[in-house]
Parts: C-alpha cells; structure tokens; sequence
C-alpha cells in the first residue's frame, strides 16, 4: 500500500531476547523447509469466487494444521469455509486468537511477467530492479533480499506460514507460548468477509480469546515491527445529477439546459475546503473519539516519512496540515471517480444527460456509518436537491429542478481498540522486548479492514500485526513477498505468541 | 438538432407568390424526377475521409451542374475539392452565392434499420412511430410524410437537390432569377472545413456575391420557413487538474494526498453560477454586441416552444432566466465532460491522479476566441493555479500545489450579420412575400457553423437558409429527410434566387 518508496529495510541484528534468538536459530537452519512448505501453498490457485479451489486450500491448511498437531475444524458458510484449529497451553488462562486469510485477490495472468501467479518463482532482487528468476536452492541459507513472486505470496499466505513457522521454532526450542493459541483461516477476505460477522456469532465460545493478531497487511517502510490498533470503517456513495433526458446539442441548449456537471461540481465543492481540507458537512467530525496522551506520543514517535512520500508521488503541498500518519485518525471524504459526458479525442458538443460522483467516506471509531451517510444526504438536500434512490422517471425529472439520486454501500464500521488497556500494552512490550527494536504502533490504519467483528461483535481487544514488505505488489500484477520480511515475521508473530 | 420534439409542420398552402405557385406545379409534376436524382446522389458514398469517394460525387455533383447550363469548377483543396458554378442573369449586378456541402458523416452500418446507409429507402412514416420501407412509386404524387432514409439525405445533399430543383422550375416557368447566382459546394464540412478560409482567400474574385445563403441544417419544428443571421463560434479547451503521480489508496492516503476531483469540481463551480446561470469570469460578456429593435422585434416573434421541450426532454427549470432563443444570442460556458477515477461497478478507493473536465465556450459576434480563452485561462491563473501547456514533469508538480494544464482547440468566431442591411431586409422580404409565411428569423443560431469565413474572409453579408425537418436524425444512424421539406425547400431557395 505505500508502494513505490524507495526505502531499505535495515534490521538491527541486535538486542532481541534470547527466546527469539532461539527462533531465528531455527529459522536459519531451516529456510529452505519454510520457503518450500509456503511454495507448495502458492501453488493452489486461490481466487475467492473458485470454491472449488478454495476447498484445495481449506484441507491444504487443515493438513498444516494437523501436521503441527492441531485438530483442524472446517467452520462452513455456504462460501468459502473458516480453517479453525486451537493449541492449548497448560495452566494458562489467557488466549490469542491469530487471524489471517487463505485467499487471494483475481489475477490478470498476462500482466504477470515471466511466470504464471500460481507457478511461484525466486527473483535474486525486485522486479523493478532488474530482478531474475532463480533456482530454488536445495538448502539456505538464503539471501534476505531474494524475493518470492507468486499471487498471495505476501496477502496473505505468507503470514500463515510465518505463523506455522513461529510455532515449529517455538517447539523446536522446547519454549511452550505464554497463552493458549487460537487460528482462524479466512477464504473470503478478498470479497470483502460477507460472512465473518455471522461466523463469529455462531462461535463465539470456539473464538473467544484475550486478544485478537490479525496477521496481515505491509509492514511500515522503516522495517520496524508494525502494530495497529485500529482501522477506518468506509462506507460510499454514488451521487447522480440529472441533466436533460437525453444529451443536448451545446450550441442550441447550452445557456438554457441545465448543465449536470456544473451542478455536480457546485455540490461537491461544497462539501470540503479546499484550503484547508476540513470537510464542511455538518456533524462530519462530532463523534470522533479523542486519542489518549499514550496513543499521542506512539504519533509521535512513529516514523516520520512524509516529505519522502511527496516527493516519490509529486505532491507539492498536502491536502491539510498535520503528518499523515495524525490526520488518518479522522474521518474523511474521497472523490473517488467521476463521470459525465465526454472529454479528450472523444469529447463531443454536448449538454451531458447526467453527472455521476462515487465518493468513499472513510471513518473513525465511535462514528457510525449509516449516520455519516445520512449526514451526507442531509447536505445535499440543504442545497435544494430532492434526493432520491433509484433512477428518477420523467414526472419527477419535471417536479425537481435540483435532484441528485444516492446510491449507498453497505460499508462498516471503523474498530479502535486502546492502546492504555493491558493487553495492549502486554502485546506492545511483547514485541518491543523479544525483537529488541521500538514498534511503529498505530492508533488507526488508513486503509479499512472489517476487524470491528473481533472488537464489537467478539468484544475482544483486537491488534493488527502486519509483516510483509511494503512493496508487495498487493492486489496487483507480480505480488511479491521479500524473504527477510517473512524471517523477521516469524519472529514478530513468535513474540505475540509470548505475551507477556 | 432540436430531435425529439412531437411538433407535426403544418405548412398552410396559401399565400404564396405566381412565381413560387409556378414553381410548385413544376414540383408537383416531377415528384418522381427530383427524388431520383437524390436518390442517385445518395446512392455515392461520402464519408469526408475517403477522397476516391469524395471525388466521385465531386464528378456527380458536376455533372448536375452541366446538366442545368452551368459550366463546373473544381477548386482543388489537397483534401476534398470544392465545386464552384456560377448562372449569370443579363442585366443583374447582383449576385447570391449559394453554399452547401455534399460529404456526409461517418456511419456506425450496424445501427441502421433495414438497410445500408448508402441504399436510400422510401419509409410511410418516421422509423420511430413504426414507418416501414416501401417502394419508390413510379411516378409521383407522393405522401408529403414520407421520408428518404440514408446518409446525408437531410444533411447536406437534400438541400442540394431543391437548389436545382429550384432553378429546374424556374426555367420551366420561364422565370428568370432577379440576381447572377453562384453555387459552392463543399466536400470537407463535416470535418471543420479545414479548407474553407483558405479557398475564399484564394478565390474572393470567383465568389465575389451581395449575399451568401448557406443552406444547411433544420427547419424550425413550426415548420415556418426559417433565417438565421449568425451563428454562436466555438472554442473548447480541456483542463487537467493534477493530484500525486499515480492513483493512491484512498485509506492510506486520503485527507492527506490533494484530491484532483475535488480541486477540479471547485475550479468549475467558481466559473458560473448554478443559480443565474451567469459566467463568473472576468470580461466573459464584455464584447457582447446589442441586438437591434428589429432583430429584438424579430425574436419576440419567433415561435416559442421552450415549455414543450423542457416537458419532453425533462427539465423542471431552465438554467437561466429568458427564453431559449434570446439566450443564445450570449456566449457560453458548457462543460462537455468530466473524468477522473471510477465510478459505479469500476469504481476503487483511491485518490485520483488527475481529474478532467472538456468545456465548449460558444461565441457571439465581436468576441474573438482567443481573448475568450485568454480570459478562462486568467481565471484559473486567478485561482492560484500554474498553468501549462503540456503534461508537466514531476519537478513541476513538485513546485507548484495547485497545477492545471489547459489544452485548447483551434475553434473559430461567431459570425453575424445585421437584419437591418438593406441586403438582409430584402432576403427576408423574399421569402416571406412568396411564401405568403412569416418566417423564423434569427439573429443567431445557437450551434456553430464557420460561415464567419464569408462574412470575415469575403466581406459578405450572409444568411443560413435551414430547410429540412428537425427530426432528421443528422449526424446519427437513420438519417432521413421528410419529403414535404424537400418539397418546401425547394419554395423558399427558389424565393431567394428571387431577390426582392
């Protein structure tokens, strides 16, 4: 997600617990077992709409799982089924519940250059770099800057490997985790987890656990371990101006039929300055909830990288003042494409018919989503729009001189968990003490993922672990996982196995 | 043009001159000539881009000419020629240039109904109302309402076709025309008329005239005949407004990264006013030239149908205050389109990289494009925007937060003459003395057609003499031409070879 930047990870080697030494003692001797097993999972192909396929994958990871000793359970939906599977520690009473997912995004196969999204290769450097397809060594160790290409590679099957990996060195270094462990394999997080919320309500006893590791997404640029504890909700709208019935001649209507575009253009400027940033719809930002003093200071410690990402992605000035990393902690509204008539070679003299707006409006924790898009309406109908849901017909085009119709998503909400609650604080040292290094530590990530299951529906402390390098090529053409970001992953992972 | 509207022409019978009664008994006797001849003229491919073709119908067009007594001339052009003849009148020293222009539009073959665009047919009816194809009696009366479908039919050869038709009956009649007449027959219009200054210029002693009477486009829905004296010129230019160098996660970067298609909508919203319909930008109006009573007088005469086509085309509320024809005697600001991101089921959450919007400005007689640019472009400088030519480099970006790159077409003036030339009193009076009609008289058209070159180039006073039905469907699949026209369009271009 923050592709393009042009930084290096630099790991230090030291101060890490000797627990997690012990981890990557057995991570160096068995690098070419782990990068095997995970080749092997690559190549399953995994797109969310192929249930047979899925299925592959599910009994693929139910056999992991059962290979490590684990009762796998297969939790259906109708959908892509949940790989279930729990290690009880003895005398323990606090459980982590370590989240991740088994399926991948689509793939546009001819955009993948030089092999097939499911024949995973070995590249001696990134793509970008003049990366070459390499042969898998018959043993490690290996370069850390080697990197493995195959669809899901880094979202999200490598974390699952790291997880499995975490374990075997724990084992193998006869150090039983702190807490009892819970996994929960999703096949659908692709398509936007349609059933986590009903499969969590139907298993809140298998699932209920002290605290919640999602394991994925990309680690921060800097290389630092990476936690969030919080991720914007989204929800957007479709907004549709009417124009005349049907495309005018400019020349013989322009001055007299209204002009959709110029209407839509009027409505969304309206809605947010664009000096200062601030969005102008009321109630936008009532019920953002305040950071604490911990939250604030994790802020500011995080690293600072903004000046480096206007110049990689030439931007002159940022949007409103204040870091990045500050200003996602509120809530925000995004043009995300418009459409009306048309421009360039095509572009011909008309009065356009209609102009469309699809905006996303991300959210924080404690606003809720209905209510921002209501809040949204509300000023559209300020502005003399009659504000309809389906295409209008020709009475209600001639009753209303402003109409707008708002097509919604679904959406949901944003989930926040403290950072000032003690498990929040036992997973933050966990980590910080076992890796020896100062965690990036985020109150919110900008990006929505639906983790307000674990947090309102489960009601369980919920953080966010993610280990993959950052340009991974999520979602796109030639995802890529970086192997000393998996190495690194497994001993992040281990850590939160070790809560303090 | 103004397609769509249920308006049935009622052409009331009486009234009109000996002269034109004469030439309606020559009409009405050679139905059957005259709608073979266009027939064949249609039966010649004539799209502007395929010059072999192009030059067939030049030969054709020739022929016809010769066939009346008219010597032809082919002003060569590198593209499309022109075909100049020229009729002289002992003992006139006046002279009327007719124009016209025989190259069609591209067809899309698979839109047409039931048959090639280039095989003309005899419908009973408009295809929409269920007209089907009928044979082409052998010899005439025939149904006023039947209609000839094919390419160019209404735009431009049918009015061809009446022109000789005109002079046919006129000699038929032993009627000699008041002035010398001349006729230029364009191949290249429906591309921009690209060569059309530059063969005035060429030529000014060939097509020297006291009139030029442009006969193109539609009638007026009332079906009374109709007079244009200017027409609105064009000018268009796409604005690009710049966001970071490519598409960003609009959950990682939202609130921070400038969002292009807010900037845009603000840009736009601050060019008119979506309340009055005025344009906001500096010295827009300033070169409006003042109608005259007459011209004024005229207008308050016109038929006015702005209610019936805000009922059929759905628009509760013009843009403006004041009819439709008074309106587009001002200049004005259409944004044509609008692109940035993705909307509907394409749409994605990101930031957009670049947002654009295409505008026509139309212009009115003493504003001259350039300026009417010069002054858009002031108005986004105002804005605190850069401004450049070509797509800016990333330093560029870099330098300046708020970036526009204002791409402009050539575009061309508007043209207008006087109503109260006395030349222009007397077309006026032709036409309405021998049809016995008041006619429709503009003082402009609201579309563009580059007629400033004779008013400009060859200093002569000119007026546009639409004759075919509204309906026509010009420039689309189905184009047809309603017999009735043709057969009053004959009436009121033989009125003008009658110059009072």
């Amino acid at each position: 997600v923050i592709a393009g930047l042009a930084v290096t990870p630099q790991i230090p080697l030291l101060g890490q617990s000797a627990a997690i030494h012990a981890v990557r003692e057995y991570r160096q001797a068995h690098e070419r077992e782990i990068v095997a097993e995970l080749v092997r999972f690559l190549e399953l192909p995994n797109v969310a709409d192929d249930v047979e396929a899925i299925y592959l994958n599910a009994r693929a990871l139910s056999d992991m799982l059962k290979q490590r000793g684990i009762e796998p359970v297969l939790l259906e939906t109708g959908g892509a089924p949940y790989v279930y599977g729990e290690r009880k520690t003895a005398g323990s009473d606090r459980t982590v519940l370590f989240y991740a997912h088994y399926d991948g995004q689509p793939v546009a196969v001819e955009r993948w250059e030089g092999h097939l999204p499911f024949q995973p290769v070995l590249r001696d450097k990134p793509l970008a770099a003049g990366g070459r397809i390499i042969e898998l060594p018959a043993e490690g160790p290996f370069d850390p800057d080697w990197r493995l290409y195959a669809r899901s590679a880094a979202d999200d099957k490598g974390p699952i490997i790291a997880l499995l990996a975490a374990l075997d060195a724990l084992d193998a270094a006869g150090l039983e985790p702190s807490v009892n462990l819970r996994f929960l394999f999703e096949g659908d997080e692709e398509v936007g987890s349609p059933h986590l919320a009903e499969v969590a309500g139907a298993n809140s006893e298998l699932l209920r656990a002290d605290l919640v590791v999602a394991a994925d997404g990309p680690n921060d640029p800097s290389g630092l371990p990476t936690m969030y504890f919080g991720a914007r909700g989204i929800v957007s709208a479709e907004i549709t101006v009417y124009g005349p019935l049907r495309p005018l001649h400019s020349g013989h209507y322009g001055n007299w039929a209204p002009n959709p575009a110029l209407r839509l253009a009027d409505l969304l400027a309206g809605m947010k300055s664009t000096a200062t940033g601030r969005v102008l719809i009321e109630g936008f930002y009532d019920d953002v909830r305040a950071l604490s003093d911990f939250e604030l200071r994790a802020l500011a410690e995080a690293p600072y990288d903004d000046e480096e990402q206007q110049r990689v992605f030439g931007i002159a000035q940022p949007e409103a003042e204040g870091k990045r990393l500050e200003l996602i902690n509120q809530p925000s509204l995004n043009i995300r494409g418009l459409r009306s008539g048309w421009v360039g070679a095509e572009a011909r003299t008309i009065v356009p018919d209609q102009a469309v707006a699809n905006l996303d409006l991300r959210l924080v924790e404690d606003i809720d989503p209905r209510e921002q898009i209501e809040r949204l309406i509300a000023h559209v109908r300020k502005q003399g729009y009659a504000v309809v849901g389906s295409e209008p017909d020709l009475e209600t085009r001639l009753r209303h001189p402003r109409l707008a119709r708002i097509v919604v998503s679904d959406g949901y909400p944003a989930f926040r968990t403290s950072m000032d609650l003690a498990v929040s604080r036992a997973v933050i040292a966990s980590v910080e003490e076992h890796t020896g290094q100062t965690a990036v530590k985020l109150p919110t990530l900008g990006g929505s993922v639906p983790l307000y299951v674990f947090t309102d529906v489960l009601q369980v402390p919920t953080v966010g672990i993610p280990t993959v390098n950052h340009d991974n090529n999520q979602h796109s053409p030639n995802e890529n996982l970086r192997l000393g970001h998996l190495w690194n992953g497994i001993e992040v992972l281990a850590s939160a196995m070790l809560l303090k």
